[in-house]
């Protein structure tokens, strides 16, 4: 069987002790095995520290670019084998597999181009000197320095390569090592990136470790000028952020959580409109795109109640079409979910909604994937459900099914309504609205925006230039307040934030400019 | 036996069950006493939420501004009786007095300065619009919106005015109201600043509540909104951090806790120097002011080897002309610290000191204060403790003694290691350098920094002019990482970050500017 290794102080290690599997999703072949025992997490952490840190932090800005970019060049450069691994491993499409690879090559080579534009400083500045005694000359100047510490990424289990690269970025940018560790069911993807990286690009020794699977005790040994970065359920990352070492010696955790993100149609826009129609694109490619397996998937689609029915024809059409099936077998649109466990929480979550709504397309059954073996693979049909009262339907703002479904709730139409829905949900990722009614824009951005990492707005003008919902753009932030963790990533030059101490230095303004580069 | 009285709900509430009582430290007299048993608090969080968020979110910055100022008026108008209460309960010295309350009422000023250059937007625009697909119109433009929660304020003992009122300046000017609980023993200044912001202010409704005493259940009532800004000692800061509703639902916190702060002296400084004399004055000044009892004191004093004996010589002289006593009699220059438990606490600290250094002024025994009843009061000497061995004097680096003490740590004069040894600190809000070789500052700025929320640099042409290092300004971060919280306070508009949402919205160039006066 085929062992994955963790790389920890720059060498690779096989593990011992109990192996887990790693499976292909669409026919539930184990494909891999990997092991974490006996790694000895607090020595690496201190190597990515003492060794890893200083290195980086001795390079520039540019030259850390240019690392991101010779990075992102390499795994490009092994595109093909990358996209089967993730069809092979995480039950994904041709196109998602290019969403998730592209995606971190992608980022990558946004931040290298950040970097660039950052040239030769090795820390931010951060606004003007300001005055603070009587004279001139005594000032005070705020900059951002790397954190001296190693920078822990634990990432979800549906972007094995974009969520691993996209902080890997940020982390590298800001001049912080890593520590990152995939879940283990899609590690496969992460590992042969890992793998790339440390054979064909010279990384600063200590930068980049690696663990395939499970952490051990690593979370014991952080300290205080680690940061931990989570992705996944909002169980775990509250367990994270309670941890004993990450409490007792304030570690920076940022955690990106469960989101229960909405898709708003305001009442001004008509069946057949140019907006109508990309929101109907929008929310069909986000429920299917990875299986529906996207923190940033829309889960409740509010609809004024006077178009309900129209909403779910439209939506019905669409989505019954969907071929599921194996993403290596011709004429298939959506794959498997990723895991047997996904597949049980996904079929036990569709059956909570539908206590409280009404199935229109697909349901909890068990199908069979188009190309799978007979029962085998860990299918679902794309479920749209229909609530008859958005405020009384508590489980659709409270539980998140992480697989291709959602659910139409009606509303009066007014925008203090619908952001008043949407707070239900207590914390999104992101949620879209969709009019071309500029005060009810205006009114949903407001009230709506504080609920939410990100708002788009769809308008007429814009209906066929906007970026699909679901898409995390590295210039904008990714996160989301309450139940979506409170985390914030990405955003240009502000996803260095998480990796920077933000100093007040005080001194003599002529001094501070020469050492500082501003004051 | 006078009551203070908790204001919630805008009303106010003498509270039921227990009491507890306030002292005088400075002669053990009880003066007041106060009860939080019955409070409703759920109740008047939510309250907060729902009317006096929308009502200060309903205001422009230059309204919210010009909210505080009246604010500053009122309370500079009451400015003598509110001194003599600082006099009163937190054993300070009429210095020590206005530190406090003209520090409070300055931030308020300060912060309605910075609202009315904000002016009559609402919220904050975060950076530039960035094109985002392959038309122009296409955007993303970041904005910061107030949370619409509740922020709930847990103060210290030490500043029960400036504590209070730099956390809700930056509130109120971000648009979220307020539950402020001071620490009880020294609750006294607090409530009748309250009382006279509520008598004489239009406050908007349910904008500011206070709580005179233990919170009880409150914090089991945060919701995903809600932020909760803590001052205090590092273990409750973990506690709070890791109380259920917080994790939970990431209830934003901010932490403010112990900080092992540092002065260094490097070696180009003779002896007479202008900055050897402001070392000296700032040293005696952060030791004695507020009797120790601030968060920004030195507790730790790095001196090249061979100059730890003049400046030992140079400090003890001045420590040891302290006159200790009675703030309200005449010719005292430093009171009591403020209860029977911190004089316990800060006499078992020297004493723990002492095990691993010498006490070469003061001590942990008890003192009769000047104009205190014998045997009364919670009077001790200033104490200056000098260490053999930098590195090996770990009780230094792990144990802050909250009151008039310090310790002389010897070292080898480069900056590198001064910077490993403020790390052993694992985190401080604050070291000052001394120097006026430049070479040696720019490895100490970019060395120690990170290891400070705030780093000042003392050198000849700033030396008259700069700012006492315990000094907190508005317009400087106030924070630190590891042992000090991680948290960041004020910073000027950098202060509102902790209270608002950063929202990434996504639209129609044209119209997110109208919308959000940018992009």
């Amino acid at each position: 069987m085929f062992r994955l290794q963790s790389y920890l102080n720059d060498a690779w290690h096989p593990g011992d002790g109990p192996t887990r599997p790693l499976v292909d999703p669409a026919t539930e072949e184990v494909i891999a095995e990997t092991s974490t025992g006996g790694l000895d997490h607090a020595a690496a952490l201190a190597h990515a520290r003492t060794v890893g840190g200083p290195a980086l932090r001795a390079l520039s800005f540019a030259e850390r670019g240019g690392l991101l970019k010779a990075m992102s060049r390499a795994l490009h450069g092994h595109r093909e084998e990358l996209l089967e691994l993730a069809q092979r491993n995480n039950g994904a499409t041709r196109g998602d597999a290019k969403f998730d690879v592209d995606g971190a090559t992608g980022t990558l080579s946004y931040y290298a181009w950040i970097g660039k534009n950052l040239g030769d400083a090795r820390f931010l500045v951060d606004g003007e000197a300001d005055k603070l005694g009587q004279g001139a000359r005594f000032v005070g100047q705020h900059v951002r320095l790397p954190r001296p510490g190693v920078a822990v990424h634990i990432n979800a289990f549906n972007f094995p390569a974009w969520g691993t690269f996209e902080k890997v970025a940020c982390s590298f940018l800001a001049g912080m090592p890593v520590v990152t560790k995939p879940a283990t069911a899609t590690a496969l993807l992460t590992w042969r990136m890992i793998q790339i990286l440390v054979d064909e690009c010279e990384l600063p020794a200590g930068s980049l470790s690696f663990v395939a699977g499970p952490p051990g005790d690593m979370l014991d040994h952080l300290g205080p000028q680690d940061v931990l970065a989570f992705t996944g359920s909002a169980d775990t990352g509250a367990a994270l952020r309670g941890g004993k070492a990450v409490l007792h010696d304030s570690v920076r955790v940022n955690v990106e959580a469960d989101s229960l993100n909405a898709a708003v149609l305001a009442a001004d826009v008509g069946v057949g409109d140019d907006v109508w129609n990309t929101f109907v694109r929008n929310v069909v490619k986000d429920m299917t795109q990875k299986t529906g397996q996207k923190c940033t998937a829309v889960r409740r689609i509010l609809v004024p109640a006077e178009r309900v029915d129209d909403v779910t024809e439209a939506l019905v059409a669409e989505l019954a079409a969907i071929r599921v099936g194996n993403p290596l077998t011709d004429g298939v649109d959506m794959g498997p979910v990723t895991s047997a466990s996904q597949l049980r929480d996904v079929r036990a979550g569709i059956r909570r909604l539908a206590d409280q709504a009404r199935i229109a397309t697909g349901g909890a059954d068990p199908i069979q994937g188009k190309g799978a073996p007979d029962g085998k693979g860990f299918y679902v049909a794309p479920t749209l459900l229909v609530a008859g009262d958005a405020r009384a339907a508590t489980q659709v703002h409270s539980h998140e099914v992480f697989g291709p479904s959602a659910t139409v709730l009606p509303y009066d139409g007014s925008a203090a309504e619908a952001a008043a829905i949407v707070a239900l949900g207590k914390g999104s990722l992101v949620s879209t609205v969709y009019t071309d009614d500029r005060d009810w824009l205006a009114d949903a951005i407001l009230e709506m925006g504080p609920w939410n990492g990100r708002l788009q707005a769809v308008t007429g003008k814009v209906a066929d230039q906007s970026t699909p919902p679901g898409m995390v753009l590295p210039n904008c932030t990714h996160g989301g307040p309450g139940r979506a963790g409170g985390g914030e990533e990405l955003g240009g030059a502000r996803g260095l934030e998480f990796y920077t101490n933000r100093v007040a230095v005080q001194g003599d303004r002529g001094l501070l400019k020469k050492i500082l580069g501003e004051a």
